[in-house]
């Protein structure tokens, strides 16, 4: 049974999600739905980017993966449907993918991209400022149903990317910024688990704090540390146990971070 | 397949949704349920009525929109089963189908209403406070199995019913009001599209800030912008852009807004 | 069809959620996910006890109640999966079964419990802060496919309970304490019905407050009155009207409460 993932920045009073699901179960009755996150902040690509790669590689093969933070609906962007691996995508072009590209190029996925141009598979009436119901809820439904993406679209190439900022290596340190704020409040930075291994780490500083060496888990520190680890998906976190540490450094994102290492 | 939308003021702390899915599963092992939201104000009736109704045309042939918003539970307000066109509905009478009913009557539905009273379809023990639980949701699980309406409850006439204010026409101008505001802040009013076509619109006045003329979409105005436009479902809406026009303006349901035109 | 009720301190924003949903039916495909709860306060373990135990016995035969609220990730405390008679359960061994243990002795039911160290029943990569993806979610699916509870653990026993505080009785008195506070900001105490049968109701003493007698439900008194009333689960609670006790009584979990009997 196919499976589709759901990522909007919709909140879940207005009703607007489930619309969404009402839609995909009319074309494709049965489909299972996961909704990936509705809390994105409003309009921020940014956020909506960083936990669709996070998140997708964990769904099945055959999962559509339908994103709906679209601050230019009913302008020109284009609309996008794509097969990335494993999985389809839908949804705006306008550098939401831009992170799970950027993993399917470390996989060496093939990737293949269409603008989204046959109205056969949407609603009927397109609104101009709907098209996670009207567009992308239908065209995923479609392909869940096994259309195929080429009927969706024509192919299409150069799609909108994020700048993503890479960590820069230093003499005996390495320098990253925070990209991401979790729901625990832990700041996580875009150094990566593999950038660090050959390094014996001394300190991890951020907003002036200078945090010890890495822990592997919270349970090793009493309530209320600040840590240094490894997130679940590899990304270095700077955390407070059992608290927030953005409320406790104040953190946000693009803040610096630098670890230093033993020479 | 068939479907249960879900719209509560429950919030999703309690488990009490899940709860309700778990007793629709029991019965209907299988069915589709589709979040339409528990972010409703705490037994704000008008606010459901709203969600219902902009949402539900939306969902497939057959689909059970299943609503407990119910401040009355307990006391001598009627549960109520209903067939409006091609949905169900199961709720309280209390006004929460209101603009579903009117939706119907728009569009030339048939309509049936039942005050349930067949104690066959519920849970064995009903509690005074959780009808969503032991009266909604067994009602609508069975709905969806195929029971007949009339093997629920009895027929009724004269549901409880909101009163919908309706805009007033003024020389050169449609007077209205804010009904709804939604996750983005945006000023949802009861002026629809239709009764502006064939005029000029001149400005939009609201809160002591006039709007020239209207846009089509968000990204026509820079960030910030106060525009005026139709939302997905066709009501004039105040929008700021990438910003909050609850916030910018201090709006509020029930909020005077003025359509000036072109004489 | 099997279903998991999913039940952790996630929250809805970061994707983890969604991501063990792709988890489960990339094992056990079609599966049915019914969320109990993702807004347990963080690391709440108490919280989410009251949450699974109350909303557990709602649930169809069978259905696999998986909780992930786990502070101690990554530390020595032990994964646990169980049968408690109809249902299963798998989660961490930190108490947070308590309740639903406590719910299974006082229904006579029969209880297993095993200690999960079957890593075949895992994904092929554990990291140290995400069990609830890594560990929990296959398990509860692989048991969702009919895969035997003993061969994903070895019998445990002595599993982490909490303390459950019990009401005291005095003369013509009984004392509890409130051990919940919900969505409505009503008082839950550890105070059941049961317990006061045969009595005939004085008042109730909270936060220097006496209210008289108790009520049915919420309707039966005008907007904003203070009332105390049996939840829908039999729990004794103390309420505003269309309000939030809570708010109005500045109420906390551990908070006293006295019922006074007429001698």
């Amino acid at each position: 049974m196919t499976c589709i993932s759901l990522l909007t920045d919709f909140g879940l009073k207005d009703g607007n999600v489930g619309v969404m699901k009402g839609v995909i179960w009319g074309i494709a009755p049965g489909v299972q739905i996961s909704d990936l996150s509705h809390e994105i902040s409003p309009q921020n690509v940014e956020e909506a980017a960083f936990v669709l790669a996070r998140a997708a590689p964990y769904f099945p093969d055959g999962t559509i993966h339908l994103v709906v933070v679209d601050p230019g609906v009913g302008t020109e962007r284009r609309p996008m449907a794509a097969r990335i691996g494993p999985y389809h995508f839908v949804g705006p072009d306008n550098g939401v993918a831009t992170r799970l590209l950027d993993y399917a190029t470390r996989q060496d996925w093939k990737t293949e991209l269409v603008h989204i141009n046959n109205p056969e598979y949407w609603l009927s009436e397109i609104s101009h400022v709907f098209h996670g119901r009207d567009i992308f809820a239908p065209v995923a439904a479609h392909l869940a149903r096994g259309v195929a993406l080429n009927a969706v679209g024509k192919t299409m190439h150069n799609p909108i990317l994020l700048h993503l900022p890479s960590p820069t290596a230093l003499e005996d340190a390495l320098h990253g910024e925070v990209v991401y704020i979790d729901r625990f409040g832990s700041l996580v930075t875009n150094i990566r688990e593999p950038e660090l291994s050959g390094h014996e780490i001394r300190s991890i500083e951020i907003h002036g704090r200078e945090i010890e060496g890495m822990v592997k888990t919270f349970g090793e520190r009493p309530h209320g540390s600040l840590v240094a680890l490894f997130s679940s998906t590899g990304d270095l976190i700077v955390s407070v146990v059992n608290g927030s540490a953005a409320l406790e450094l104040g953190g946000r994102v693009g803040d610096h971070v630098t670890v230093k290492f033993y020479p």
